[in-house]
């Protein structure tokens, strides 16, 4: 059956306390949404339909950012959920698919969840995803019949033994998508908050003799973000199964409490990741590498046998060959550097592209802006950078050429040539002794002075 | 009623196992001592006594920097809480307010509480600061007859019936001033350590027919410090507290647990603090910033829609501007940046101001000292600082002037001036190879002499 | 009583997913195999004999990288346990003394314990190490009759009465060597495995009416890594550990769960060490200093009253004399730092000396290596090297001498004498003005363009 996902993203948030929309913070570096959009993707679904509003220009922007064919359309006034699903029947006209409601602050419904619902579906009505709750608490219980689902009951509507039923209601939904659209028409706002509730299609399809059943899953995937805590514990849910799937898939993460993941990152096996390094988006990593301590990645590519770190900064555009090796106090951003290249020491390398076997001093600087636009470097293969030299880009360095170090290089280097600006040095005897002489009497006489 | 604060700080603290007094070891970036002293702060005293004892000139040179209005005394030899207290009553001759008896190793009693003791004051003649123990162990029970404490009871003490209370004894008191010292005349020292114990004071009151109550805590505000791991619990339990508190005011900390937080840091909502940021005293950080990872700051001040890090190190006296960008491997020190100005790389910037929208290319140094002196820089709005400039102050740029990359500028640039000092570039063709085989013959020689 | 040791090594660890031999992944940064033989080498034994399979080329270079003594035995076929200690049989023919098996993936065993199992071992004839399990789950069970040693069974094999026993089975076993390898002559592989077990010698051993017993040690000594996970919480349990014992020698750790050590790190007395640091191997810091947060140290040694951070990385051969600053963005590698000298800011000093009280200014460089070797840097004592100073080694800067701002010293400089390189100052009034016109028109030409 074609697929239709409905995903809620309208609500501001209250209790996270800021000006951005709730579906857009983020975990494990992409926003909230994402995430959702992720899991629901992997059903490739005929439609995507985000219902927005507050800050829907955001939302809209994210959510076409991830998926350009996502149709984003707006929730003007939050009346509820069921309100929020209606404002998606226009996107949807004439389709007679599965509509599967997912909540853009829900970011850990597993993809196989979901399909689990889509087979569901082809024996009932509506289906619900459930999930037994070690503490249920507020949450509304779903009460069976066999594996019936008779209805959901609110928390506060519930009998003692209602209350007592440990499986509750995630609020995710998949009904045919006309059907859900016509149960929707018929729920009402005669209720405390005067809202339309989702959940009261359950009610008015089996009222009309139509069946609901129950898919479960964990209730790790369910956890929903209302406030900035429950954001970093989503967080540190996200990180503690990324690094338990990294370690299963073979790589040595020394502290993987102190190693932070995106949603993305890929490491290959047999990589020794040390204690705090920091993964953003779009990194990948070879097999046979090691990230050392205090390392930041973000969009990048490391290869085989490559050493990153301490201290390296790989921005994106970052490619980095086979047996590269960056060093510390190094940042490299859109940079190809070619294999076994070394960067060891407090450097600059953006813009550029680095030969193979080129070894860069400590303290080189790609010059790679003017004030205006960006220039590119090029450096050859077997290239020896001096220490502290400058490459003013746009510019060219020769295979196996050279260039002194503290050089400012301005124009091109040929190959295997040795290139340097450089004042002669010049020394003045016994003046180190008379200028500490001056500049001490010169201190003496301001402190006698203040 | 007016408050006396009597602070307790006399401890050699022998588990600490240190030469540094027990209430200068620190928490949050604070010593222990000044926890206290700030909660006491809160009630506006009148006066501050400080007990010191064993280094008791460092405890002083501590309490009087936080408060110089301060008196410290000295307990030359430590014979008991009440002996200490005694050595306060000097100090406040003729004062008849309310003394309030706090330790400068219980970093976390909070100033409501002792609010709560000032009220409770009003009723009675002796307050007591007690708290409900998950595990009352060896602490001193509190023995209640309603809302009357009836006396305090040594664990080693305490019949049975008396064990099972669950109500303990914090050290904390407060007590009309003239009344405490006559109370602690009374004292005696017969008991198997030969000490002066103040909670013999509550006996002793009771048997004059005074009244004695209890303004009770919860058990983390009493937590007091004896051994480094002590230490370490007390500085977790400031920061987890600390962190939630970030959070409702509409922080994100991505990973809360690797964020660590002075005892004043303020940072505005709706600003994301990546993880392994660490921030030290005398920080704030105003709404809508970005602090990245691995980030360093002390007595700075961010401005809204700065962007600070990965890898920044912001010191005392740096002063950032709105939507300032600071970036990898960068120090700023005492220097005010002014809005929309960059520093994005490997740079130092210390005893400087940076005019507005000014660019400050990578490797920049601001030469501030001479070996003797500091001087200060000055650079104008729209400048244009080219990679490695080297500016040795005291120097000034202009608005809108350029440095070339490489230059060592050491006398004052005029405003949209070009200033450089470069010696031009030459090449040598073919004497990178040269050097190369020649350097690689010496190395073979030297291989086979060896 | 002479000691063995037989450390079974050969182990390939399928489960860790890796090529490295399981016993070489680290642990404090040191080999699970070498934890192993560090604990054995406390009794000084006579013989180490490591049994190697799996990469066993490998397993012998750090068997004897750790200890130049050690016999390196291989074992072909994986047949079980017994039949990797028969392994050992030649290298120890003649031998009379204890045969002690241990483990090469279960590092934590301590010294104490062994040196426990040699004394029993005078009074029975096999010696078995157990431990009481809090969760037995599937380790085989100790039936003891008394302090008799009746029988090992799995669990496989257990009784319901045998699966009450939490007494279970480390696997470590002490017996006179002689004996261990007539028992194990007699082992048989009549089981579902069809393996060889080394369990199957103490019913063979009391069914000769021959004597065994058990020593007991700590659940936590007997761990075993058998996955990265694993290799992950041993190394959580080693850092506990050394952190707890770190506290109790009077070392404050701010944040103790932040802190990585190495299994040989020595903190002296009153340092304090600020979040998100990291110990390599082979590292002494003297009491009374200061590492701050986010540095990174490995084989060096920091004397009384350095400070050092934060985002400093002291490498191999850094030696700091009392009282040296480290700054931040600073790295140090075979370099000796004598007392009170200074190096703050983003600099690289390797293979070199630098004197006393010497301040190297921001950006300093030690060019030690010129594409082919390493060269040495001398400074002397009391020296101030000016901001950005490439030291082209091999040079030597005289005691008292300075070096201009931006200079590439490529001779020696004398005591007291000022060198510098560097070209004159040369300003262009208004040329910044221009190029800045110059360039966005350009830009907005490309852009046209494009």
């Amino acid at each position: 059956m074609d697929t239709a996902l409905i995903i809620l993203a309208a609500g501001k948030g209250t209790r996270m306390n800021s000006d951005l929309p709730k579906v857009l913070h983020r975990v494990a570096s992409a926003p909230l949404l994402e995430h959702a959009m992720a899991a629901g993707a992997m059903l490739a679904p005929r439609h995507t339909v985000v219902v927005a509003g507050h800050g829907a220009d955001q939302v809209r922007a994210a959510a076409t950012l991830f998926d350009e064919d996502a149709q984003v359309v707006e929730q003007t006034e939050q009346l509820g959920t069921a309100h929020a699903v209606a404002q998606a029947r226009p996107a949807l006209d004439g389709f007679d698919g599965m509509a599967l409601v997912l909540y853009g602050d829900t970011p850990f419904v597993q993809p196989e969840t979901l399909e689990k619902m889509q087979e569901a579906l082809a024996n009932h009505d509506v289906v619900v995803l459930g999930f037994e709750a070690a503490d249920p608490a507020r949450y509304g219980r779903l009460v069976m019949q066999g594996d019936a689902l008779q209805r959901i009951v609110e928390f506060k509507d519930a009998s003692p033994e209602e209350r007592a039923i440990t499986l509750c209601n995630s609020g995710v939904v998949a009904c045919k998508s006309e059907l859900l659209f016509d149960l929707i028409d018929k729920v009402g706002n005669d209720n405390a908050s005067e809202e339309y509730y989702l959940t009261d299609i359950i009610g008015l399809a089996r009222a009309e003799g139509r069946s609901a059943t129950v898919v479960t899953c964990a209730e790790a995937e369910t956890m929903g973000v209302n406030s900035r805590a429950d954001l970093a514990r989503a967080e540190a849910a996200f990180q503690s199964r990324a690094r338990a799937l990294l370690m299963e898939d073979g790589v040595t993460l020394i502290a993987p409490e102190t190693v932070f993941l995106a949603r993305d990152t890929y490491i290959g096996r047999d990589t020794v990741v040390e204690p705090n390094v920091v993964f953003g988006p779009n990194v990948t990593v070879e097999s046979g590498t090691t990230i050392r301590a205090f390392s930041h990645l973000e969009g990048c590519h490391v290869s085989r046998g490559g050493v990153v770190g301490p201290y390296a900064r790989l921005r994106p555009g970052a490619e980095l060959a086979e047996d590269v090796r960056i060093g510390n106090f190094v940042e490299i951003k859109n940079a190809q550097i070619a294999e076994g290249a070394k960067v060891n020491h407090l450097s600059y390398i953006g813009d550029a592209t680095v030969g193979a076997r080129s070894n860069i001093g400590a303290g080189t600087i790609t010059c790679n802006y003017d004030g205006v636009m960006k220039h590119h470097t090029t450096i050859g293969a077997g290239a020896f950078i001096g220490s502290n030299t400058m490459l003013v880009a746009p510019v060219t360095i020769g295979d196996g050429a050279m260039t002194g170090s503290g050089s400012v290089i301005t124009s091109d280097v040929e190959p295997e040539a040795l290139a340097l600006s450089r004042a002669p040095q010049v020394e003045k005897p016994g003046m180190a002794r008379k200028m500490f002489e001056i500049l001490k009497a010169k201190k003496a006489k301001m402190q006698r002075g203040s």
